[in-house]
């Protein structure tokens, strides 16, 4: 019933193919969902992928144009006319239809829009083109079923029969006055359940969650997902309604958006992927390797200033790595708990409060951690002395780094910056430095060297 | 019209319970969605929460519950005698009142479900609560509409009114035979624009995705995403429709297992927050530092055993953290990038086409790398050979680390374990023993001492 690719299933698929056997490969495709079908065709090499789409009807390429992953969508486009495209675009809802003519460019956009034969529907995409992508403007759709507050019940039914026939799914149906200002909903059980001679006015729900045409779609996910809505309406500043924002457009950027700051905090530069090209992972990879280097090689320094160290106390440098990796360790989770926790508004009271936390958190966590590294290195034959000396570093080390982990992002955040930008590279870098750099001076000054 | 709590609010609302103020506390929780209350409540101490939800209804009070954070609730419950429990479990659908009475203790458990007085809704919770949490099964809820195959439109309309007013919004109406097997749906449009005497069989639409009650959540997530669905049918083994599920409870879990990984890749084990206790926080932080700690001492061993070469070699020793960091660097990037691609079924094709793109793909960011750190330390004064030894390493130390980045947690999906688990600290300390082993033998052969 779900469908799933197997390498078998791919390999018959390119050889029917090579074999231009046309009938074979509209079979295999014919009884497959858009979705699985696009999830083929990004598996398909580019004259693959267009001899398919050739081949299927204009309804069904429509929805497999929307399902398709940039990279594969875009070089399909390039393949097809203006004229071509704006056949596929006819057969789209509009939110789906501007998310594509939004991936050509400026030429080709407006070839496309002047192809289109229904008026109303192109007037509706250059409407959508406008908002920022990210925005309830670049999510919403303009389909949805709306009635008028001064309508019978049996009005609303007939117009909505008639706009029903244009859209999709019906899953809710907003009421509005005669400005088109949005009033409330009804509800699919009140029209069920009530006489059809009853008014809108006297039935509908006034109480509805909406957003507004520029609200972020982080600040709309977290709304739809607090009060479980399936669609949120979007309303302009006169509190007209423009549009409508379905729950499937806001898991797909949910998702996006856990992965970009898993991948921030991997040291990813782009949304880069197992099957990506290995030029395009260098490209995502390289960016942080290289800060890293450089705050490795920041270490070297500090490091060749104490060689005077290295004779009496060369052990020094033995656990050297050992600090860094903790500085590191202990700044990843701070920094992690922070993001999430401004991600989901739970970083309240004040900067003191906080900071106390944080040290009291990091004294307890150092004093066990030091406890264990004293019992290794008296073990391992080294003197008191250089025990406890290595401890103290050790809690020390622990503090700032916690502290470094957690009041960057809450800095960056503060000055508007994406705080998962510090996650990652970005604070095992500097904790190592900072950390190596604690950890010989504080033991310059406990040794005495 | 979206609430957000303020410190001014939690202030002037811990006043008002403070003096007791039953009448001010009512006015401001009454307008208020169940969902705002809860967050509120969260924030309160237990005495407050208890003394507002013992001021508001059953039918409010039934609706916070469902909305309030796990520790909360469990103290509420804790607060409330079984009686008051199957009071407002009454109000509430199946699936948040199974996951209410989850949380209780066994013998409370059997007491509260004794004391519900609709048996049927008894029932309905009792067969929930024997699924898996992250099932299918324990994912549904019971509450759906669905009409016989044999009926027609006008007694489908008359049935949908009669089951509409027990539950909340009608977003499918199911189509089962006379054994409740599931054949299909019936959509909204179809019953709005065909004639009342039409047989069920004659419209409904045959083609529904649906879920066995086993599957796991995170291949309904996948499902539900992609084929865009708001709500998927339950079946069990023999095909007949159990429940329904959805979307909001999906991305519950979508946005619970994102955080989840993400905690795992920072090295934190429990679900731990910003505002949890001190204590919570070290528990959660604590089990990963010490594996850390433990790889931290490996290394002093290793770079013990190599103290021959701090007299003509020191250089080495600066290099040590440089050298650690960049293998645990690249293995995060790695690893990250395929724990990503094992989540969305994209890492495909043979282990051997795998091995030569991650290792050409480690070659050549590590010429680059190498290339740097040549030039740092020919600039830095070092000699010829012994930059070139650092060059050479760094490229053996990038490959290793990518590869078992790369391969631990395809073994470990390969073994049916969450491959998550090895990003983070474990590929980091891992990558650290490694990296600095290989760093430190292939130097003393490269340059002989």
């Amino acid at each position: 019933m779900h469908f799933e690719i197997t390498n078998d299933f791919l390999q018959e698929v390119e050889q029917l193919i090579a074999n231009k056997d046309e009938k074979a490969v509209l079979a295999i495709f014919e009884d497959l969902h858009p979705a699985d079908i696009a999830e083929v065709l990004d598996e398909l090499n580019f004259e693959e992928a267009v001899f398919v789409i050739r081949l299927l009807n204009s309804e069904t390429t429509s929805d497999i144009l929307e399902e398709l992953d940039e990279d594969t969508l875009s070089r399909v486009l390039q393949a097809l006319s203006t004229k071509e495209i704006a056949t596929e675009i006819e057969e789209l809802e509009t939110d789906a239809a501007a998310d594509i003519i939004a991936e050509l460019p400026d030429e080709r956009k407006e070839k496309v829009i002047a192809h289109i034969e229904d008026k109303e529907h192109a007037q509706d995409i250059v409407d959508l083109l406008r908002y920022e992508e990210d925005s309830a403007g670049g999510l919403m759709g303009k389909e949805l079923v709306a009635v008028n507050e001064n309508w019978t019940v049996m009005q609303c039914v007939k117009e909505m029969r008639k706009q029903a026939q244009e859209i999709g799914e019906v899953f809710i149906v907003y009421v509005v006055d005669d400005d088109n200002v949005l009033k409330g909903r009804l509800s699919l059980k009140s029209l069920l359940t009530t006489s059809t001679k009853t008014l809108v006015k006297d039935i509908y729900v006034p109480e509805i969650h909406f957003v507004k045409a520029n609200d972020h779609a982080s600040d709309i996910a977290k709304i739809m997902q607090k009060y479980d809505l399936f669609v949120i309406p979007v309303v302009n500043e006169l509190h007209q309604l423009v549009g409508n924002i379905t729950i499937d457009d806001v898991v797909d950027f949910i998702r996006e958006e856990a992965d970009r700051d898993y991948q921030m905090a991997a040291g990813l530069v782009d949304d880069v992927e197992a099957d990506d090209s290995i030029f395009d992972l260098v490209k995502g990879r390289l960016p942080w390797l290289i800060l890293g280097l450089f705050g490795g090689l920041v270490s070297v320094m500090i490091l060749s200033k104490f060689d005077a160290a290295l004779i009496k106390n060369k052990e020094l440098f033995f656990f050297a790595p050992l600090i860094a990796a903790m500085a590191g360790n202990v700044g990843v989770q701070s920094s992690a708990i922070i993001v999430q926790g401004l991600a989901n508004n739970i970083v309240k009271g004040s900067i003191w409060k906080r900071l106390f936390k944080e040290v009291s958190l990091s004294l307890l966590n150092g004093l066990i951690l030091s406890a264990l590294v004293v019992s290794f290195s008296l073990f391992f034959g080294l003197s008191w002395k250089f025990g406890v000396s290595i401890g103290l570093s050790l809690i020390v080390v622990i503090i700032m780094a916690s502290l470094i982990g957690t009041f960057i992002p809450i800095l960056l955040d503060k000055k508007g910056i994406d705080p998962a930008l510090a996650t990652g590279p970005f604070i095992t870098t500097s904790n190592d430095i900072f950390g190596i750099f604690i950890f010989f001076y504080l033991s310059k000054f406990l040794l005495g060297f």
